[in-house]
């Protein structure tokens, strides 16, 4: 069941006739976290920093040997766009989980952000996916995503509607790394196109970039219209030096936002570059950083801010959730604006 | 499966002839935890501060009136479980959850701990009890809990070996709510108590010993060596200003721990009363402040240390919780100490 608060989105939407702000579509996972000692990621053999995808029994494995945790709903997008609802924005999600425990604290974390997501459980076939994370001293985040059913979104579960009623349709890059989700981002793009809406993609990792650059290089050049990148994964596109990398996206993608760690972020367009401040926090856990950035980004646009004050957005965004453990605010983000 | 840590405890117990330093019997919980303003206390008709049991439809109801949520691993006596483990020392828990996943977070997050823990989960039945925890801008915490699989903790589930093996066996007041469990804990008491060991009781809250008082009088005279409680839950067991309940207690236990919130601590025995100062923390959340208080002095008198000094482990664990999201200590508490 949808609640009433996400019901009545939907009904102002169609009322009012004017659009949802963001609709975004990606692997819906819950989160576990422990924070764990530095020697834990080499005696486990994980990849520092990235996200690797674990079948279930290494999940088993390397969950027995990490310490307590915490649960917190999470995926790469649905944390964007429970920040565009933590501002005020108007947001909607795709993603599949199954009818399970951690399936029904998923769905209800989104619908308690105000978000729309009406995306049908699975009710048979793998658990709801998770991702194990590892945050070090340092609040570095290591990743280890067993997919689960979010692996099983396909071309049908893309919901028309809501794209249509989407300003932005913001889909993330990890979706290529299962067949049936890359041809569901190429329909919603396709969609979203058709009815004269933007789309955007986070590229999501460089290990990501890397294992999709043939397909990735002409599609953000086609079908990109806002691009979220860090510098490492700008780089890893187009296999350059990062101001050639951001020459290149200027002449290609209408918009893209580079985020640069403690350093902050350019946004990049054909008029010229915004350099944006970080906001300063002290840093306890990077989980979920660029998911936030893009989330304030994507709320400025889509209220037709300018770009300062949209990367502002970014940065406040991203504040916010690399000061505690998980990736999700803790707080309203409107009233941090 | 127990894993190696846990077995390698018990394998050292059984080896050099000494003992276990604490095992605790409690409602096996997860907690489910949002920040909320003041009136949804008043919306959702709950009772500020205490623990209100619900059943199934109401749990439905007041989890989809809540903002999103973390999911952490809980329940009073396992918190102090995992608190004691933290410290160093030689854990054990029982309590019962169902075989699904939220049964297998608290197992996991238990041995994680370093605590052994084989009660067996439940195949049939209801789901894993959960509390549902409001915390508001005051940091007061308002639990709400759904006991599920926890409420069928019987007679048969006392694993008399850990029991008889362990200084001192930890009950939660919170059992007394359901007739099976009640009963476990008398054989659990007595059990303790015929292998020449020390039964320890948190009152757990003032409506809790309001519900038993008529029991719990004599119980606590006769059966119980430690006892933890707040002003507010010492009074009411007592019906009498604090100064003489604190007398009456002295007169019929040998140890009574009180906790004065901001204040500190009494430790009062026959010999006199020592005066814990808190641990000053910036407090986020009290949940679970009182149960690793309870870990921190139960620690110390295992080992055997002054009072005083059990009193200011205590100080320091509950701290280290109330200075973040959750019930459980997110540091190694020996490192603290």
């Amino acid at each position: 069941m949808t609640p009433p608060a996400s019901e009545q989105i939907l009904r102002d939407v169609r009322d009012d006739g004017t659009a949802l702000d963001v609709v975004g579509i990606g692997n819906a996972l819950v989160d576990v976290l422990s924070h764990e000692a530095d020697d834990f990621v080499a005696t486990h053999d994980l990849v520092k920093g990235a996200m690797t995808l674990i079948e279930p029994d290494r999940a088993t494995q390397l969950y027995e040997a990490m310490g307590p945790g915490i649960e917190v709903s999470g995926g790469s997008a649905a944390n964007t766009i429970a920040g565009v609802a933590s501002f005020g924005g108007r947001a909607a999600y795709l993603g599949k989980v199954h009818d399970d425990q951690l399936g029904v604290v998923f769905a209800h974390d989104m619908r308690a952000n105000g978000v729309v997501f009406r995306s049908p459980p699975a009710t048979d076939g793998p658990p709801t996916g998770r991702c194990l994370i590892i945050v070090t001293p340092d609040a570095e985040r290591t990743l280890n995503t067993y997919l689960g059913a979010s692996a099983y979104f396909s071309p049908g579960d893309v919901d028309a509607e809501l794209i249509e009623l989407s300003r932005y349709t913001f889909l993330e890059g990890y979706l290529f790394d299962r067949p049936e989700a890359k041809a569901a981002y190429r329909t919603a793009s396709e969609i979203a196109h058709g009815a004269g809406r933007k789309v955007a993609l986070t590229l999501s990792d460089t290990f990501c970039v890397e294992r999709h650059i043939d397909e990735w290089r002409p599609l953000v050049a086609d079908q990109v219209d806002v691009l979220f990148a860090n510098d490492a994964e700008l780089r890893a596109l187009y296999g350059i030096h990062l101001d050639h990398a951001v020459d290149r996206a200027r002449d290609e993608v209408e918009t893209t936002c580079v985020t640069l760690g403690p350093e902050g972020s350019l946004i990049v367009t054909s008029e010229g570059i915004v350099e944006v401040p970080p906001h300063p926090v002290e840093v306890v856990d990077t989980t979920g950083a660029g998911d936030l950035y893009a989330a304030g980004v994507l709320h400025g646009m889509a209220k037709g801010l300018p770009l300062a004050e949209c990367g502002r957005l970014g940065s406040i965004a991203a504040s916010a959730v690399i000061g505690h453990t998980g990736a999700r605010p803790g707080q309203s983000l409107a009233q941090l604006a």
